[in-house]
């Protein structure tokens, strides 16, 4: 399977990575919005292309792993890239998904290709486990939490404070209302009841301190619904201490069974992961090889994890996982 | 969706529960080895028949679900039905899963019908996870614990003791084990290290205690490579405290990612049940509606849970899951 990369920044350089891993796959090329020749990667032999030239590579690559932002590039790009290659995306705007999803799927089928969107963990495999646990326990309830984890938009909120020279934030799931849900209380839990938000922050030299605690912990929509706290540290403690990108977190369904509902169970799903990125890479690329396998196939159109049946992103034959893994 | 039961005991008794809270289900019939007019069942209308007239029954039946044993019954009945009926077993017998997908395979093919074997919880949603999980973390390694909950077959090992009127064995994980794994310490635990094994014992009146024990310790594949203990407790005491068939265990996938595998990563997948019969009998409800309208489709043949895309578990349509649930 020769895999092409469209954006080289953390999630490209994820999916980079990530090829190593599947020995069924070979990165073939990166595209790049910059000069190429300023763009070094890590794998030798592999091309380094403008953005502008993909078209020309198109017989090349079997599936192109769009690594943009899903604010502005995704909507554009795949679609656009759609209409050239197969495409797997890691589109994130839970409310713009169906939107999405039309443009790109109008695209791929118009020209014969296949598309995969919203790959990664969420939505990913989190929206996997809740639709399996929704179908397995149809009266129940549904959590989600996040963390502990860095959040890219908190941090951005952060280092756009006055003041402020540099910050980074983690989510955090709260502990006493993880037991409840594990211990099926049912819970209804607030915002605040349910995510910490701790900030690190770097202040300019005569900053006000007090005054950049105050402006992070009621600023709306990102810090004010939160118990939030807030550590003041150096630049080299940042650098030491906080410069990777860990994520996670944890979907649960409660429910119950019986003629009278007088069973209760818990299904629990969590991850805890070192680099968001690079989970979401190695998603990708097992969502890439089904992909792959259903246009050799004849499949065209925009999918999601949810269209993908599992065996498709095994390297493993359907013996072989039957005696396995089953 | 028009649903039938082969077997009427705590599974056949969890899918009528289960067929309840599927709007999109019915419960149509019920086969019984016994004598159907001491069979009664709890839903008003369900005729009960002899398993020896199945056949005349084919056309009113979308999917029939089997519920009987894995030892014996499965290995017969499941391709024996598949040549009448769509149908879905829950065979658990891991090392003859091959064989009985080639037998199940045959049959449904030769007569046009779509089958689902090994469906439940381990069968079932474990091995889910383990493909997944195994896709995403090519480097890696799989950690599968159970408990805590019933093992029918170490209860009935029990029972077989001289001197032994009653008794359950509940396997537990061991927790150190458990966190060491959560920790991502990649663990190679021996059998001993994993699952502690607990008996509660209903002792003939005048029977040796400690011979009990001793024999239930030492006896071979079932006690004697756990650490084992042994309570005595009355008839009512069993009644009242150990009538219910909990279950549940955990999976996880610890793997690493990286250009040099500097990044680790923890997927952990759990279950914690009331009743494994009724869950199990949950988890083949959702099965069975995605092998009607699969057969549908057109599609005839035995699969697994990897052959199912998931959106086909759900009565959602692909819109609403993707608005909803992605």
């Amino acid at each position: 399977m020769r895999i092409a990369i469209y954006g080289y920044g953390n999630l490209g350089r994820g999916v980079e990575a990530a090829v190593r891993q599947n020995d069924d796959m070979e990165l073939v090329a990166v595209f790049t919005r910059r000069d190429p020749s300023t763009v070094k990667v890590q794998t030798e032999g592999v091309k380094v292309y403008n953005i502008a030239d993909a078209a020309a590579h198109a017989s090349e690559i079997d599936v192109l792993v769009l690594c943009g932002g899903s604010a502005t590039d995704l909507p554009e790009q795949t679609p656009e890239m759609a209409k050239l290659f197969n495409v797997i995306d890691s589109f994130d705007t839970h409310a713009r998904i169906p939107e999405h999803f039309a443009n790109v799927d109008k695209a791929a089928k118009e020209n014969g290709h296949i598309a995969l969107i919203s790959c990664g963990w969420d939505p990913g495999m989190f929206s996997l486990n809740r639709l399996y646990a929704n179908a397995v326990l149809p009266q129940g309830n549904d959590y989600t939490f996040w963390g502990k984890g860095v959040s890219q938009g908190h941090s951005d909120a952060i280092r756009r404070v006055k003041g402020v020279k540099n910050g980074k934030q983690y989510t955090i799931p709260v502990d006493a209302a993880l037991e409840s849900v594990r211990n099926g209380e049912n819970p209804e839990l607030t915002t605040r009841q349910k995510h910490l938000r701790e900030c690190f922050v770097v202040a300019e030299e005569g900053a006000d301190l007090a005054a950049i605690e105050k402006e992070i912990k009621e600023m709306p929509n990102y810090f004010s619904d939160y118990d939030t706290t807030v550590h003041f540290i150096s630049e080299e403690e940042l650098q030491a201490n906080h410069s990777g990108i860990p994520h996670g977190g944890f979907v649960f369904r409660t429910g119950s069974t019986g003629f009278n509902g007088e069973n209760k169970h818990v299904i629990e799903y969590s991850l805890k992961l070192d680099s968001n990125p690079e989970f979401t890479s190695s998603v990708i690329l097992a969502f890439a090889r089904a992909i792959n396998r259903l246009h050799n196939e004849g499949v065209n159109g925009c999918k999601t994890v949810f269209d993908i049946a599992p065996a498709y992103l095994s390297p493993l034959s359907g013996e072989e996982l039957r005696a396995h893994m089953l």
